[in-house]
C-alpha cells in the first residue's frame, strides 16, 4: 500500500512537471523565442530548457526570477495550479473540519466559530461553517450586541441552520435583519457590511454555512486592476445604477473603443443623430435596433445588453417560498430545492438535493461547474463518480463536505440531503465561449502546449 | 539625475512592497485567516505576518511555498503583476526593436527575421515585425517554398508593407492565399495553420507586424483547464459550430447547471414542453421567448444568445475596401481607418490613425483598452499624455512602438501615419460587468485591500 502511494505520488509530481514544462514552452512561445534563443537570455544551455520543457527537470525560481527581469512577463506566469483533486473529487472528513477551529472575537467577546470545509486548490470555493456565539435578545436590526463586519471582496452564499439572525446594510444604506431558520438562504454581494447572531430561546446556538467565492474579478483581473492604479482602475467600473443607464455605459464604451463618431455611426446605421443620441441618453433601443448597432460597432447583441434587470445586493430566500421539482424527467430520483440565487451571477446556482434513491447505480449528475457539497442531514449519502481511475464510490457523512470538478459524472444515493452550490471557475462565460469558437479539435493544445509554434525542419 | 532614478526606483520597489501585501491580505482574507492564524500555520510570528501585509518585509518564496503546502491556494495567487508601466506609456525605440532581431529557419533556409516591438508586463500585446526573407515566384496556394507553421495560441492580427503572400488553411482544410499590399491587414484564429512570404519581383522584403495576444483563454482560465486534465478539460467546448447549434448548447448548459427538467421549465415558462424540445433542438427562440427562458433560468437574455454570426476563423481585410472617417465629431485632427475585425473579439479595434493637427493641446483620445501603436510612416509623430505625475510628452518616431495603459488621456499631433490596436486584458467583458455592478465606491478595496474582513474592536 506505501508503495503504491508513493507511486502514485511520484507519478502525479512526474504529471505536474510536465504540466509546468508545457505552460513554460508556452510562455516562450507567446514571446516568440525558440528554445535556443531563451537559452543565450536567460544565460543557461538550451539542453537545460528542454529538460524543463519536457518535465524532466523543475523550472526553479531562479529562471524564474531571471526571466521576469529580461522578459516584460510575471512571475505569476509561470507558476501553474496545482491538482489536490486529481480523481475528481475531494472530502473533507468532519474530524477534520473540527480540528480548523478558530473562535473570533469582537469586542473583546466570543463571536463566531470557524471551521474549514472542503476547498480545493482547482475551486474557487472558500467555504465556512460558522457557528454563531453571540445570543441577540431581540430582532432590532441596531441591536448593539450585534457586531458588524467591513464585508468582504468575495460573493458569499449562506444556508441557515438553526435561529439565526442575518444583518445587513441595503440599499439606502439602512441597518436590515432577517429572521432566518433551517433551510433559509442568503446571497450578499461583495463589500456588503453584515453579521449573523443566534436569536435568544434557541435549543442550541445557530449555524451558518458560510460559502464565500471569488468570481470573475478574483485573480488575473484583480491583480491587472492592481496594476493599472488608483486612477485608471476607477475608470473600469462602469455606471450601471439602472438597466438604463448601464445601456448608455455600454454603447458608449463600444462606441469610444472604436472610436466611431455619430456621424459616422449614423451612417452605417441608417439612424438619424438624434436617435442615437436618445440611446446615449438614456433610451433602451428594441432588439432589432439593438441588432444593427452591434453590426455597425462590430460587436455581437450580447456585448451591449445590460443585465435584464438589476438584482438587490443582498438577495433572502425563505425556505417556505422555495421552487421545489423531482429530477430527473419523469423520475423521483431527487427532490431538488432551489435556494438564493441571482441573475447578477448566472453561473451560481445553489441547491438542496434531497435523496430518495438507494440503488440505481445510473450516474445521472453530470454538472459544467464546480460543485461544493455538504450533507446537512443525519444520515449518511453515497457518491459514486467517474474518475480517469474508473468508477470510485465513497459515503457523505453528516458533516463531511465536498469539492466535485466541473463534468465529473456521478450520483447520489441513499436518504439523506446535501446542500451544493455550483459555480464557475475562470472558464465558465467568455472564456469557454471562445474555446467554443476554437473547438475541440484544438482543446489539447489549449490545455497543456506540446508543440513549438513552427517545425525546423520545415512544413509544406 | 542619478539620485532622483534610484529615490524613483526604490519609491516604486516600496509601491510594489505594498501591493505584494494587499495581495497576501487579500489571500488571507479568502480563507478567512486573520494573521494570528495565519502565523501560527505558517510557523513564523504575527510581527512578520503584519510587515509582510504593511509591505515592510517582502513575502519571501520559502513563505509562499509552504503556504501552498497547507492551504488549497496556489504559488500564483501570491506573485502580482509588476507595473513596468507606471507612467502609463512604454515606448520601444527604433534602434532596440534591431538589437532583438532574431532569424528564423525553416528546411535549413532563412524564413524570417523577427525583432521584439513594445511590450509590457501589465499588457497583453506580444507583438512581433517580421520581414519575409522568403521570396515566391508564384501565387500558388501550395508552393513548395512556402513553409507553414503549426498555428498558435494566441490571436493574430497583420498588418502589411510591401508586397507579401499571407498562406492560411479555411475552415474546409484547404490551402488558401491572399495577395497582400501596404495597409491590407488580417485577423487570424488561434492554432489556423499560415505563412508569409514576399512575392518576386518586390523592390525589396515585405515587411508584417504580427501582433499577437491572448484573449480571454490566456492566464487563469488556461491554468484552470490545465489543472482539470485532458478528458475533463475537453467538455468544457460547447458546439459553436452554427448559430442555430450554439444557441441548443447555450441553452442546454444553463438548464443543466441549474439540473432543471424540461417539465420544471414549462411550468415556469408557461410553454409547452414541444417548444422547449424545438429550441434545444435548433429553433432559435425570439427575443421575448429568450426573455422568459432567461427569467425561469435565472440567468439574463445575454447569457444565451449566441454570437449574432458565427465569424470566418481568418479575415482578409484588403486596403482598399476599408472603412475611414474623421475624428472626433466635426473636427477632422484624425482620419481614421478600420482594419480586420472579428464580432469574435468584440473587445479588438485595429485602426490606422492619420494624424491631421499639429498644434491643438485637447487630449482628445480615451480608450478603456489597452493599446498598442507603431509609427508605419516616415515622419515623427508626438504624443502628448496624462500620467500621475501630471502631463508628459514624447516623440514616436518611424518605427517606434509603444504600450499604453487603459483610459490614459492622450493626443497624437504631427503629420504621421499609426498603427493601432486596442484590445481588451483580464477586466473587460464580464469582469467589468462584475466590477460595476460592484460599483466605484468599493473600488479601492478591489484594486489593493488595505482592510481585513473585520475590525477586532467590533463595529456596532
Amino acid at each position: 500500500m506505501a508503495d503504491e502511494k508513493t507511486f502514485t505520488k511520484e507519478f502525479r509530481k512526474s504529471l505536474e512537471n510536465k504540466r509546468i514544462g508545457s505552460n513554460f514552452l508556452g510562455v516562450l512561445n507567446d514571446i516568440k523565442r525558440r528554445p535556443s534563443d531563451a537559452a543565450k537570455e536567460l544565460k543557461i544551455s538550451t539542453e537545460e530548457i528542454e529538460n524543463i520543457i519536457n518535465g524532466k527537470i523543475k523550472l526553479s525560481s531562479k529562471i524564474i526570477s531571471k526571466a521576469t527581469e529580461i522578459w516584460p512577463v510575471n512571475a505569476r506566469d509561470f507558476y501553474i495550479m496545482h491538482d489536490d483533486c486529481p480523481n475528481g473529487l475531494k472530502m473533507m472528513r468532519s474530524e477534520d473540519s473540527i480540528k480548523s477551529s478558530r473562535v473570533m472575537h469582537r469586542s473583546g467577546k466570543p463571536y463566531y466559530e470557524y471551521r474549514d470545509t472542503a476547498m480545493s486548490s482547482v475551486g474557487p470555493f472558500r467555504p465556512e461553517w460558522i457557528e454563531e456565539l453571540c445570543v441577540v435578545d431581540n430582532d432590532q436590526p441596531n441591536n448593539s450586541q450585534v457586531q458588524w463586519n467591513n464585508g468582504h471582496f468575495m460573493h458569499q452564499f449562506t444556508y441557515f441552520i438553526g435561529d439565526v439572525n442575518f444583518y445587513y446594510i441595503d440599499e439606502n444604506g439602512e441597518k436590515k435583519v432577517a429572521v432566518m431558520n433551517t433551510g433559509d438562504s442568503n446571497y450578499i454581494t461583495p463589500f456588503t457590511p453584515h453579521s449573523f447572531a443566534t436569536r435568544k430561546g434557541a435549543k442550541k446556538n445557530g449555524l451558518i454555512l458560510a460559502l464565500t467565492y471569488g468570481n470573475n474579478l478574483s485573480g488575473d483581473s484583480q491583480h491587472e486592476l492592481s496594476s493599472m492604479g488608483k486612477k485608471l482602475g476607477k475608470e473600469f467600473a462602469l455606471d450601471f445604477s439602472s438597466k438604463e443607464i448601464a445601456s448608455v455605459s455600454l454603447i458608449k464604451f463600444h462606441r469610444n473603443n472604436a472610436s466611431l463618431t455619430l456621424n459616422e455611426l449614423s451612417k452605417r446605421t441608417n439612424m438619424d443623430i438624434e436617435k442615437l443620441k436618445d440611446f446615449e441618453n438614456g433610451k433602451i433601443p428594441t432588439y432589432s435596433e439593438y441588432a444593427i448597432l452591434a453590426k455597425c460597432l462590430n460587436v455581437n447583441i450580447r456585448d451591449l445588453l445590460p443585465y435584464d434587470k438589476i438584482s438587490n445586493k443582498v438577495i433572502v430566500q425563505f425556505y417556505k417560498n422555495t421552487k421545489k421539482w423531482f429530477y430527473p424527467e419523469n423520475i423521483k430520483k431527487y427532490e431538488l430545492v432551489e435556494l438564493a440565487n441571482t441573475n447578477a451571477l448566472p453561473h451560481s446556482k445553489a441547491l438542496e438535493i434531497n435523496v430518495l434513491n438507494e440503488n440505481d447505480k445510473t450516474l445521472d449528475l453530470k454538472i459544467g461547474l464546480h460543485q461544493y457539497g455538504y450533507n446537512i442531514s443525519d444520515t449518511d449519502v453515497s457518491i459514486s463518480y467517474e474518475s480517469d481511475d474508473g468508477l470510485k464510490a465513497d459515503i457523505i457523512k453528516p458533516g463531511d463536505s465536498f469539492y466535485m470538478k466541473p463534468f465529473v459524472e456521478h450520483n447520489f444515493r441513499g436518504k439523506g440531503k446535501l446542500l451544493i452550490l455550483r459555480i464557475s471557475g475562470k472558464i465558465t462565460g467568455e472564456p469557454q465561449r471562445e474555446l467554443s469558437l476554437i473547438g475541440k479539435k484544438n482543446m489539447q493544445r489549449v490545455i497543456n502546449e506540446s508543440t513549438q509554434w513552427f517545425d525546423v525542419k520545415g512544413r509544406n
